[in-house]
């Protein structure tokens, strides 16, 4: 079934321990979207890009089956642009720059074709943009998933709080869980954010693994241990488009699908972080994923 | 078959944002053989108490089938003491107080009939009591499992490695394996750290669950979400207990038997957090202890 996303597509430059990546490719949208590729063929997408973008990568992201008429591109304007330098222990890491350019304006108007997708991901936006987005749907989608952060409880608490009772599933990380919420304890966390609107709950805790709530029932599914950590930028956003590709493609919203869903999205974000930027997503293939797939059962699974 | 724990009896004063206790029993002997007693009716423990520590809680231990021939008992003396105030997220705590009292002395001297125990729990202790005791056994054991921390690799490390040669198995949790390895990558560490003796290898993450790393093999038991962690104190110790304690009751030592013993480990340890101190592990039953493994199967598992 169709998915639109709507997030950003950008220039990273991104310095890791193990060395430095000038101007790629990167944004929430394209790691999503293409995360997602790999199970739905019916994709959309909106951003904004500057004509500073480049041709190939956009014909990579048509290849792959995603729509592009809802990517703005600006004549004349530069694409939104981040650096950032990560630690020593790839948890944390320092912004070194960022430049709005084209995003500073960003107006998302959804081409007519895209107004009846049935799933919907919101990537990490103002929660003004994400509610004009909901807002120009012609129909309820099936699904729609929010991603936000610390930043917008921060500054735009009462307009967070306003796109929250109209999605289905919010994705946060375990800080920002318990900042919305005020508990420590995320069992008592998720009972409150299921209160303000999102009957699901994905809480991400990066290397530890990420948490699904969904009425009273919880799942969790493990990070594959990895040698390598090469580089975290866009694992967060590949996990959502793993999970949200499969679930397009899947024939109905019960617990066991969400379950899938999570380790989906966890296995496309464990080959996320094995390269710089989206190079590793690039050069996926369905048996690798088949493969990882089934290593997370190994990692996961016990008899009694 | 036999489990032979060695490891502190104690008094401790806790502080969690819940209330206070005083003078509570404790002590990583006492969580981990309490634990392991619900699976294994074979037990024997070498530890030293005052003759402060009330005749109730050993006879308690005696009911539960754990011998305490091994357990010296000074009189005039007063048992090891710790008070800690835990903060707001119980995650980290600090120590007020730590008397050492017949601790400074303890030079553990195994009974006759504890020589031949097929299962060896060395609890955290200084690196010279756990060789002293592993040099007692008549027979090797079928397993030798460690527990140490952070503090003895800062000011004993020599002998740590040594001991770390004489054992199969090491409990410790992810800071203490990167410091002990100086790999931030705990795939890496597991790798080294296997060199230095252990074969087998339990990261402890506390609410972040535990990884089992044997051979080439991993397994990730996660922590159960509870609404209220009351008290955190002793999870580690009954998380050893548990899983010593079903090991020891098990036919074989495969990984199939290790991944249930993460999981039985990590069940105690959901129920040892519910209450202040050895509370919730003194009234727990076979049933409750069944349904809690179920419900981290379902925590846990999905199909493709």
């Amino acid at each position: 079934m169709s998915l639109l996303t709507i997030g950003t597509v950008a220039f990273d430059t991104i310095e890791t321990p193990y060395g430095k990546a000038e101007r790629i490719v990167g944004g929430a949208a394209t790691y999503a979207s293409i995360a997602a590729s790999y199970f739905t063929d019916k994709q959309r997408l909106v951003s904004v890009v500057g004509d500073d973008f480049p041709i190939a990568e956009m014909n990579y992201m048509k290849k792959r089956g995603i729509d592009l008429e809802g990517l703005d591109i600006k004549e004349g304007e530069k694409s939104f642009f981040w650096a950032g330098k990560y630690h020593d222990n790839m948890n944390s890491r320092d912004t070194l720059a960022t430049e709005l350019n084209v995003l500073a304006d960003f107006n998302p108007k959804l081409p007519k074709a895209y107004k009846d997708s049935k799933f919907l991901l919101l990537g990490n936006l103002t929660p003004e943009i994400q509610l004009k987005v909901i807002k120009q749907m012609s129909k309820k989608p099936k699904l729609i998933a929010l991603d936000t952060m610390n930043f917008w409880m921060d500054v735009a608490m009462p307009a967070l709080k306003k796109v929250l009772k109209k999605v289905d599933l919010l994705t946060i990380n375990d800080e920002e869980a318990r900042q919305l919420s005020g508990e420590y304890s995320l069992v008592k966390a998720a009972k409150k954010i299921h209160k303000m609107g999102p009957e699901i709950l994905v809480i991400k805790k990066g290397e530890h693994g990420a948490l699904l709530f969904m009425n009273d029932k919880v799942f969790f599914a493990p990070a594959m241990p990895l040698a390598e950590v090469f580089d975290p930028t866009g694992a967060g956003d590949t996990f959502a488009g793993g999970f949200m590709g499969y679930l397009a493609s899947s024939k109905s919203l019960n617990f066991e699908n969400f379950k899938r869903a999570m380790i989906y999205g966890s296995a496309m974000a464990s080959f996320c972080v094995e390269e710089f930027g989206i190079t590793r997503l690039k050069r996926l293939n369905k048996s690798q994923i088949n493969k990882r797939l089934k290593d997370f059962k190994k990692l996961a699974h016990f008899e009694l």
